[in-house]
C-alpha cells in the first residue's frame, strides 16, 4: 500500500470533482478565456470567474475582481514584492519564509531595497514586538509566511498586521501552508497582498496559484503580453486581474482549482485543519518511542498545522526518507525544503529533516504503519 | 454542430493520449517534480523529463536540459527578452508581432533599451534586407514571430538569422503560430532562443509553453523562487532549467504537453501544416464568391500557414463573428487579436478582423459549412 505523506508540497490525491473539471474544460469547453465572442470562450471565461469568485469566498473578500490567477504562488509572490517595492524602500520579512519568498526579497535588495530579517525562536514563533523592534521610517512591506512549511508554525499574523497597519506598510502573506487548513479572513486580518498556490490545501492541480490584492494595493505587472483588452495599449495595462494574466489562462486547472475550493469550503477549513493537526499529533504520539527522534516546530498544538519536522540522531534525514519509501512506499520529504533559514533558525542547518504532511484523505491507519515503519528504521540504523 | 476554427488562440480537441496523460499525471503520479526523493516524485521527474526531451525532438536540438518549461510563450518571451538585454541595447522587432512580444520589449525600452519597429509589407512579409538595414553597432536582438497570428504569414527565419549572424546579435523567434506546424529545427535554422506556447498547434493543455536557449545563451531568470537544488544560495540560480522553473512545476500540463509532441511529430509537422494550410486554402475558394470579402496575408501559398483572416466590407467583424457563433455554432475570432500593430501593416486597423484558424482535426465539411455561413451572413448584413 502506497502511503503519501508529502501534501505539503502538493496534495494528493485530488477531491472527484477536481478531476472532473479538469477534463471537462479539456474536453468540452476547449477554448481560451477572454479572448473571443463565441461559447467556447465564453464558457472558458465563466469557468475563471466561478474559480475567482470560489477564491474570494475562501478569503472572505467583496470583490473577486482583486484576484490574479498565477502559475503558482511563487510566481504570485514575485509580482507581490516585485510589483510593489523599490529601491529605498524597507522590507521586514522573518527567518522561517520559504525561497520563493526569500528569493525575490534578496533579488529587490540588489536593486536597493533595504531588507531585515527578523529570527524567529527555536520553535519558528516569530514575536510581533520584533518585527515592530525593525520598523523603521522607510518600511514599506512587511512580508510573512504564515505558517511555515518546515515545522507547520503559524504565525501572529492578526499581530503583525497591526504592526504593519500602525507603520503605513503593506502587509504580504505568504498562505501557502495555510490556505486550506487555516481560516483566512482578508479583510478582519488587515491582510494587504496574500499569495497562495492552487494545488496544496486548495486540493486544485499543480500549475495554479493566485495573489489577492486589497483595493487600495497598486501593483506593476511582471510579465507583459496579450491580455484580451486594450491590446492598442503600448504599455501593459496595470488593471487587476487583466493585466496581471498575461498570455492563455491554464483554464483546466483553475477549473479544477474552483472544485478543490468548493471541495474546501464544503468540509471546512477549521475542520480541514484540525485533521490534519491531530493526525501529525498521532504521529508525535507513535514517534515518541524513539529516543533518539527530535520533533521540531512549537510544543503548543494550537501554534502549528499538519505538518511535521524530525531529526533522528545519527540517521541521515535522506536516508531515512530513501528507506521509508524503498521499503515501505510512504512517501516523505527529507532536507532543506527549500527553506535555508528555516532550518538555521530550528537548529537542523545543513542536515535538514525529514518532513511528513499528512491530508485530509489521510487515515489514522496510514499515520500508525508511518511510525512502526520509523520506528523499525531507527532500530535498523537507517 | 459545434465547429470550432480557433485553433490559432488554442487548439481543440487535443488528441485522446493528451487528456489521459493529464488524467495519470494528476491520479497516479500526484506529486510534485524535482522536490523530493520518494517514488511518486521521481515518477514525477520523469514525466516532465520525457516531455523535455520532446521538445528537443521537434526543435532538433541535441540536449534537453536547454528546454524550459514556462506557464505560456508569453512567459518565455518575457523571459527571453528581459532576461537577456539591457540599457543601452539595441533590439529590432517587425510590426508583425503580437503583445506578447511587443509589450515585454516596449517595457525594456522604458528601461533605456533602443528598440526598432521593422514594418512589413501589406501582405505580413518581412524584407530581411529592412532588418539588416536597421542594425546599429549596439544591436543586441532581432525577435521576430515565425508565423503571424493574424495573417498567417511565414517569415524567412533562415534569411533573418543571417542577419542576425552577421550582426552578432541574438536571434529570437516566437514559434507561437508555427510550433507544430511549420517544421524547426533550431540548430540549422540559427535560433539562440525560441519561445512556444504548449496549448496551440503542439496539440498539449493550456497552461504549458517553453523557452529554448542555445547553449552559448546566458539568461537571467525572471521569477525566483524554490528551485529543489542549491536551496541555500541567496541568488536564483542562473542554470537552465531549474533556474527558470522556480515553483511547483504544472506536472499535468507538461505531461500532456508530451504527447501532444509526441503525436504532432507521429503524424509529421510538415503533414499537419500542409493540411491546416489546405484547408484555408479550400475555406478562400469558397469566398471568393463574396465579392465585399477580402482576404489578408500573402498571395503566395508557401508564404502562410492554415491561419486565414478576412473583412467583409460594411459588416463589422464582430458582428459577423457573433452571427457565425449565435447562429451557426460555428467558433472564430474577430478583431484585433492582440496584435495592433499587424493591423494596422495589414491596413484593417482599428476594426480589425474575422480570423479562422482550422486545426489538425478539421474537416473539409467544416469549412464547406463555415463558408456557407459566411456567405448566408454577408447577404443578410451582418
Amino acid at each position: 500500500m502506497s502511503i503519501y505523506l508529502d501534501n505539503a508540497a502538493t496534495s494528493f490525491p485530488k477531491p472527484e470533482p477536481v478531476y472532473q473539471a479538469v477534463m471537462n474544460a479539456m474536453c468540452e469547453v476547449g477554448a481560451s478565456a477572454g479572448r473571443a465572442g463565441h461559447r467556447r470562450s465564453l464558457e472558458a471565461g465563466r469557468l475563471v470567474y466561478q474559480a475567482r469568485e470560489s477564491v474570494a469566498a475562501l478569503l472572505s473578500i467583496p470583490d473577486s475582481s482583486r484576484v490574479i490567477f498565477t502559475h503558482s504562488a511563487t510566481e504570485a509572490l514575485n509580482i507581490a514584492v516585485r510589483g510593489t517595492v523599490s529601491a529605498g524602500d524597507h522590507v521586514i520579512t522573518t527567518s522561517m519564509e520559504h525561497n520563493s519568498l526569500l528569493r525575490p526579497l534578496y533579488a529587490v535588495r540588489k536593486q536597493g531595497v533595504e531588507l531585515t530579517i527578523v529570527s524567529a525562536g527555536s520553535d519558528g514563533c516569530v514575536d510581533p514586538n520584533d518585527i515592530r523592534r525593525s520598523l523603521r521610517p522607510n518600511t514599506r512591506m512587511i512580508a510573512v509566511g504564515h505558517v511555515s512549511n518546515v515545522s507547520g508554525t503559524i504565525q501572529s499574523l492578526v499581530e503583525i498586521a497591526a504592526v504593519a497597519r500602525e507603520a503605513g506598510a503593506l502587509f504580504l502573506v505568504d498562505a501557502a501552508q495555510s490556505a486550506g487548513c487555516v481560516p483566512l479572513d482578508a479583510v478582519a486580518m488587515g491582510i494587504d497582498l496574500l499569495a497562495a498556490p492552487g494545488h496544496k490545501g486548495l486540493m486544485g492541480p499543480q500549475g495554479t496559484g493566485f495573489l489577492y490584492a486589497a483595493p487600495q494595493v497598486r501593483l506593476k505587472p511582471l510579465i507583459a503580453g496579450g491580455t484580451g483588452t486594450n491590446s492598442t495599449l503600448e504599455e501593459q495595462p496595470e488593471s487587476i486581474p487583466e493585466g496581471f494574466e498575461a498570455g492563455t489562462h491554464n483554464v483546466p486547472g483553475i477549473a479544477g482549482l474552483q472544485k478543490g475550493i468548493e471541495f474546501v469550503l464544503s468540509q471546512g477549513v477549521s475542520t480541514i485543519g484540525e485533521k490534519e493537526r491531530s493526525l501529525v499529533q498521532y504521529a508525535a504520539e507513535g514517534l515518541a518511542s524513539i529516543s533518539s527522534l527530535t520533533l521540531l516546530g512549537p510544543a503548543d498544538s494550537s501554534r502549528h498545522t499538519g505538518v511535521l519536522s524530525f531529526t533522528v540522531e545519527g540517521i541521515d534525514s535522506s536516508a531515512l526518507a530513501f528507506a521509508l519509501d524503498q521499503e515501505f512506499d510512504i512517501a516523505v520529504r527529507a532536507g532543506l525544503h527549500c527553506a535555508p533559514l528555516a532550518h538555521r533558525t530550528l537548529g537542523t542547518f545543513p542536515a535538514g529533516t525529514v518532513r511528513l504532511s499528512p491530508g485530509w484523505f489521510t487515515t489514522r491507519d496510514e499515520i500508525a504503519i508511518f511510525c512502526d515503519a520509523v520506528v523499525k528504521c531507527s532500530r535498523a540504523g537507517r
